[in-house]
C-alpha cells in the first residue's frame, strides 16, 4: 500500500479479499446520500489500489482489458467516500459522491428499469393496502 | 412463465438478461425501506421463476449447487417487491422487506464491515468539514 492515499485501508481486512480466478472482485457503486444502487464495476488490485489513492472509483473493464477511472472521460466521476466488504470478502460496495449520471445511456442510475414488480402494486408504487386513502 | 405469480415481469425485458456461461446472474438484495445493501447471491433461471412465483427471494447456491429459498431454514426470508435490471442486463437488485438478519453471521446486511475510509473522516463519520461544532 502507497503513502499518501485517500482512502485509509483496513489492513486487519485485506488478506479477506477473495479475488476471483481473474483476480477480479465486483464492487456496486451506491449513492451515498440517497442510497440508490448506481453501477456495478469490477476492480483488480491495481484499480483497487488506484481508488485508494486518489479517491476517485477507478475500475478494470473486462470488455477492453484495461483500467478504467470512472469519468475520466465523460466528467462523471466517483468520489468514493469508503468501502465496505461482505462477510466472506467477495463483493465491495464503494459508497459514493456521483457528479452525474453513472450509466452510459446518460441515466443517473444503470438500474433505471424494473424487470418485475408485485402483481398488486400499481404504476405509483403504492402497494395498495386496504383503506390506504391515496 | 406460468400463471399466478407474485411478482408481474416485464417480457419485453426478460430477453435482455444476459446469463453467464454458467446459467447464472448476480443479484444485489436490497432493503426497500433503508436502502441498506444486504447481501449478493445468484439467479439461475429456476430461482428467478421461484421468486416470481412466491415472491420469496430464491437463489442457487454455487457452492452446494442447489436452489434455497432465503430464510427456507432461518425463518428470515425476503419479500420481494420489484426487481430491477442494469443497462447491460447482467445485474439484478432485488428490491426486498427484509424479515430479520440477511447474513448468516446474525448482522442485518452481510455489508457490515468497513474495508477503507477517507483519511479525514473520524470514527463518527464526520468528515471534519472546517467549522464543524461537533
Amino acid at each position: 500500500m502507497s503513502e499518501n492515499q485517500i482512502l485509509n485501508i483496513n489492513l486487519d481486512l485485506i488478506d479477506n479479499l477473495k479475488w476471483d480466478d481473474k483476480g477480479l472482485i465486483p464492487s456496486i457503486v451506491q449513492d451515498i446520500q440517497s442510497g440508490d444502487i448506481l453501477m456495478v464495476a469490477w476492480l483488480n488490485k491495481e484499480s483497487l489500489q488506484m481508488t485508494l489513492d486518489s479517491g476517485n472509483a477507478t475500475f478494470w473493464s473486462r470488455s477492453r482489458q484495461e483500467l478504467w477511472m470512472k469519468g475520466g472521460t465523460s466528467g462523471n466521476t466517483m468520489k468514493v467516500q469508503s468501502i465496505l466488504m461482505d462477510c466472506d470478502g467477495d463483493t465491495l460496495i464503494l459508497l459514493s459522491d456521483a457528479a452525474g449520471p453513472a450509466c452510459h445511456t446518460g441515466e443517473r442510475t444503470c438500474f433505471y428499469r424494473t424487470l418485475a414488480k408485485r402483481s398488486n402494486e400499481d404504476e405509483t408504487g403504492c402497494p395498495g393496502c386496504s383503506g390506504c386513502s391515496e
